[in-house]
């Protein structure tokens, strides 16, 4: 399995306000950018904030991309993965509805009425880990499901955690033209944060793009 | 005046840990470019918050950078400039040894004695603002006292201030090849944050440097 972290981010390493309110950071040509990723990826992984502060529906936009992916016996869009300790992902969720399958990572400490709500509305339920996702097995269960390139998109929480946990293999960020600023704004990678055994990254490619620039760093083993 | 801001951050965007340890971010090269920066400046201005971590003592390492600046009339190392609203600056703070000139911005909630403690340490103290600096009035009295070239070495809550404050005019930032993360390790810009009036900024080059990558930024007017 490959999994690749993908954010925009404030020069300032912010991924949106203090208030979370989602500010377009980067332009149309990441969008592109972003959207041939998730093109090519076969899973796309957001933790449940994101769902809850911007209800992505991380679908494909271009049709020329959902098109090649339907020609090579793939789904049109790429499987949604919400990493959702309590099962707090809303029934009414665009990740939830018909445009992709969509997978729920949770905790033994989702409610049971949660797990079925999600279970109803079509989603197929990974549940590892006592209080918190353990993302280690529910990635391993991720790639029993037949998934090897997985995209990350967010936010800051699950980002560390991913990191945390040893699996990313490659970090990319939209660095954008502005300033966000704010101690309790969310970062490309919150959590508790590293003392030692910080990720070591190796920076494999730097292009502008729009009014910033995309930064490619391959995580060292 | 020139306000410019350098600092280096973790590719997620932290100036340090969570628990403010100094972690080498950048390398040899970019040491050479800050100090070569330095040398071109003629105050280095940081928050107290950084004294107390740090203890920098902001000279210019390179002897023949020193000798250039003396040759030209000027002293060996720019002016210290420490934004410290209640006069913290421990009395056997580096940035107050003989190595250059040393100013002390305080508020006029700054105890009297720990303000005489620092003037008789042979800093010049200038006054403005109630219960913090007021920077756009200290930034004026830099200027009359003759600071054309100001480079700003942090920590992000002082680099928050100076971009609320509408003074800074370039960014500079290193980007290095780690993950600090931490919802409360430092970032390049904390302070309040902004929800509106973001700055904008033009990216006017970018540098690999070392393992990482120099990002230089001017802000728009």
């Amino acid at each position: 399995m490959h999994v690749v972290v993908n954010a925009a981010m404030s020069a300032d390493g912010k991924l949106s306000t203090r208030e979370r309110t989602q500010i377009v950071i980067s332009g149309e040509a990441d969008f592109d950018r972003v959207d041939r990723l998730r093109a090519d990826s076969d899973a796309i992984v957001v933790g449940v904030g994101t769902v809850l502060a911007d209800d992505p529906s991380l679908t494909v936009t271009a049709d020329a991309l959902r098109d090649t992916r339907i020609e090579s016996d793939r789904p049109a869009n790429p499987a949604r993965v919400v990493a959702d300790s309590r099962a707090r992902t809303p029934v009414d969720a665009s990740v939830l509805d018909d445009a992709a399958e969509t997978y729920v990572l949770v905790s033994e400490a989702a409610p049971v009425d949660r797990r079925s709500a999600l279970a109803d509305r079509g989603a197929t339920l990974i549940t590892a880990g006592a209080d918190r996702v353990d993302l280690l097995r529910a990635f391993a269960a991720l790639q029993e499901a037949g998934f090897r390139d997985v995209m990350v998109e967010g936010g800051g929480e699950l980002i560390f955690s991913l990191f945390d946990a040893g699996l990313v293999d490659e970090l990319i960020t939209y660095v954008g033209s502005t300033v966000f600023g704010g101690r309790d704004a969310p970062t490309l990678a919150d959590g508790e944060g590293f003392v030692t055994g910080f990720p070591s990254l190796s920076l494999s490619s730097v292009e502008r793009l729009d009014d910033g620039v995309v930064l490619s760093w391959t995580v060292d083993r």
